[in-house]
C-alpha cells in the first residue's frame, strides 16, 4: 500500500504539498482546525479528509504546516498521537520547533524538521498550486537523535514534489534565513514604513529600485511576526550588523554637512562596496553556484518568429540558454536580446550567431 | 532655424537625450571632457561636435549631464559662457547645484534644474537609448528667480523626449529622492553587506524576496558615493528615521530572547503594518503612463530547441513577445518561462499555447 501523509494545516503550503504528494500517488490525509479550509483543501484534490478515515488507517509520515506559532505544539501533539509516525513541519524556523520536541521527553528520532523555501504573496488552500515546490530548494533538518529512516522519509516527500534537498542543522539554518530572508523583510517593511507620510508628489517619483526593494514589505503581518519571533536571537544578531553600518553611513552624512567630511567618502564607498560584494555572493536562480554567465546581446528584428529563428540557430548550434532578457527601442524596429550562456559557450555562441548572420551588440 | 540644445557630458543620459532631441528635429551639439565619450555619442547619433560648429553658433539651451560631483561647477560655467542660453542639469540631487548657481553671482533667471528619472544598470554612451526617457518621470526644479521662458523651455525638452514632467522645488524633490531612492539604496547595499560572510549553503537558500530587496546593491559605488554625499542632509534624515524603527525591532527582539516579550509581539507586528502601509503608496510601474504587461509562464522541457519551439507556437499564433525571463528547476528537465505581452493578448496566447500542448503553470 502506498505510503500515507497526513497534512496538519491546510493553508498555501498544506495543501500545495497535499495536491504534489496526491499526484506523485501518496495517500494524503488533510486535517485543519477549521472546517472550511480542510473542506477547501479537499475539494480541490489534495487528499482526503482525515475524519474521514478508517479508525486503524494511521499516517507513515506526518508533515504540520501550522501556522509559526503553533507549529511546535502541533509537532509535539503529532508525536504523542501517532507513535509509529515520522514527523516533520514546514515552518520557517527550526531550532524552536526542534527545542519543544526535545523538551517533551517524546521519542525525537521520528521527528526531523523541514523548509520547503516556496511561497506566495497569497495565502490559503484557494492560492495553492500542485508545483509550488517544483525547483526550489526544500531544507531538511536533522538533529543528533533523529533516525535515519526518519530523515530518508522527509527527503522522499521533498525530492518527490520537486524540490532540490539541502540538509543542515537548525540553528545553522536559522542563522541562515535571518540573513538570507528575515533581516531583508525587515529592511523593507522599514523603508516602506519611511514613505507613509511623504508628499503625493514625492512618492510619485518612485522607480524600479523602491519597487523591488520595498517589493516584500506587503509582507502579512501576522505571519511575519511570528516568524521573526521565533528567530528572534538570529534575526536580532544581523539587524545589529545592519545597525552598525548604518551609524556609520549616518556619522559620514553628518560630517559631510558640518563641513568636516574627513574620511566620509571613504566610508560611504566602502558601504556600497561592500553591498556589491554581498550582492555577488547570492546565486542565480538555478541555486546552485552564483550566477557567473556570460552574455552575448543580440541585435533582434522586433516582429514574430525573429526570436524563434534565433533560438533555433542557437540549438542548431548546440547551444544550451541559462536565462533571456529581451529589450525593446520603443518604435524601434529591433530589439537586443541579451542571452545569458555558461561561460564556455560564449564564443562558440558568439561565433555561432554571426556565422548565421546575426548582428551582435556590444 | 530649430531650437539648439548643447548638452555637456555624453555619458548614458547625455547621449540618450542626445539621441532623443536629434530624433525630435533638434539641433544637438555635443561636448566631452573625453574625445573618446564625445566622439562616440557622435558616432552613435546623438548630435554633432561642439568643436565642429562655426563659433556664433551659440545654444540656445545647455543641459548638463557630467557626473553629480561636477554637475555643479558645469553649470555655473555654461551660464558664464552662454549668457542668452537656459541651463539645466539632470543631476539626481538638485539643492547643491541651486545653491551654486545662486552663489556664483550670475543671471539665475536662466537656471532651471532638471531630474529625469531613467537610468540603467550600465552606463556611458555605449549602452545609451533613444527611448531612455520614454514614459519616465522628469522632474522641473525652478527656483523663485527662474523665468518663465527658462521653465518652458526645460519643460518642452522633457516632454519632446516622451517624459511625464512634474515640477518640484529643490528642497523638496531631495527629500523625496532621499526616502523613494537614497535610502532604499543604502538599505539594500547593508542587507547585501551582511552576505559577505556567510556560510556558502547559507547563500543557497536565497530567494526571490533577497534577491529583490538587494538588486540594486549592485550599483556603482563611485556614483552613489556622489549621490549619497550630494544630499547628504536629506539622506541623513530618512536613515535616522530608519534608525529608529530598527533600534525598536532590536529591543523587541531583545526583549523576546530575555524571556519577557512585554508588547514585543505588537512591536514586530506594527512595524510590519506600517511597511504595508508606505508600500501601498507606491504608484504603479511607470508612474504616469503605466504599460503593464501581462505575464502568461509556461512549463519548458530544459534542452535546446524547446525554447525555440516555444517562440515559434507564438510567433504562429501571431502574439508578439514583449519581454520573457526564465527560470530554472534546480536539476529538474524542465523550467519555467514567464512571458510579457501586452494585456489583450494574455489570453489568446495562453488559449494558443494550449492548444499547441504546451503546459502553463498558474
Amino acid at each position: 500500500m502506498s505510503t500515507h501523509v497526513r497534512i496538519v494545516g491546510t493553508g498555501l503550503i498544506g495543501t500545495s504539498l497535499g495536491l504534489a504528494l496526491s499526484a506523485a500517488g501518496f495517500r494524503v490525509s488533510l486535517d485543519d482546525p477549521s472546517p472550511t479550509a480542510r473542506r477547501l483543501a479537499r475539494d480541490l484534490g489534495a487528499g482526503r479528509l482525515a475524519g474521514d478515515l478508517e479508525p486503524d488507517d494511521v499516517p507513515d509520515v506526518v508533515v504540520v504546516a501550522a501556522p509559526p506559532d503553533v507549529a511546535a505544539a502541533a509537532v509535539v501533539d503529532s508525536l504523542r498521537r501517532w507513535p509509529g509516525a515520522v514527523v516533520t513541519d514546514v515552518a520557517s524556523v527550526k531550532q524552536v520547533v526542534l527545542d519543544a520536541v526535545l523538551a517533551s521527553g517524546l521519542d525525537a528520532s521520528r521527528y526531523v524538521g523541514s523548509h520547503p523555501m516556496a511561497g506566495r504573496e497569497r495565502s490559503g488552500a484557494a492560492a495553492a498550486r500542485r508545483d509550488l515546490f517544483d525547483g526550489r530548494a526544500w531544507v531538511v533538518v536533522p538533529h543528533e537523535r533523529s533516525s535515519d529512516e526518519a530523515v530518508a522519509a522527509v527527503r522522499q516527500l521533498a525530492t518527490v514534489v520537486g524540490s532540490a534537498v539541502s540538509v543542515m542543522p537548525a540553528r545553522e539554518h536559522d542563522e541562515a534565513v535571518a540573513a538570507v530572508s528575515h533581516v531583508p523583510q525587515v529592511a523593507a517593511s522599514v523603508v516602506a514604513a519611511c514613505l507613509r507620510d511623504l508628499p503625493e508628489p514625492a512618492v510619485g517619483l518612485a522607480g524600479q529600485g523602491l519597487r523591488d526593494v520595498t517589493r516584500i514589505a506587503a509582507s502579512d503581518p501576522r505571519l511575519w511576526t511570528q516568524i521573526l519571533a521565533g528567530n528572534a536571537e538570529a534575526v536580532r544578531e544581523v539587524l545589529v550588523l545592519v545597525q552598525t553600518q548604518l551609524g556609520e553611513v549616518v556619522a559620514a552624512l553628518d560630517s559631510l554637512t558640518s563641513g568636516e567630511g574627513e574620511g566620509a567618502l571613504a566610508t560611504l564607498s566602502r558601504m556600497l562596496e561592500a553591498g556589491n560584494l554581498g550582492h555577488a555572493r547570492i546565486p542565480g536562480k538555478h541555486g546552485a553556484a552564483p550566477t557567473a554567465y556570460a552574455i552575448v546581446s543580440v541585435l533582434v528584428p522586433d516582429q514574430p518568429g525573429s526570436l524563434a529563428r534565433l533560438l533555433t540557430d542557437m540549438g542548431d548550434a548546440g547551444i544550451n540558454l541559462e536565462d533571456m532578457h529581451l529589450e525593446h527601442g520603443l518604435g524601434q524596429p529591433f530589439g537586443v536580446a541579451y542571452i545569458s550562456v555558461v561561460p564556455a559557450a560564449a564564443e562558440p555562441l558568439a561565433e555561432a550567431l554571426t556565422a548565421r548572420g546575426w548582428q551582435l551588440h556590444d
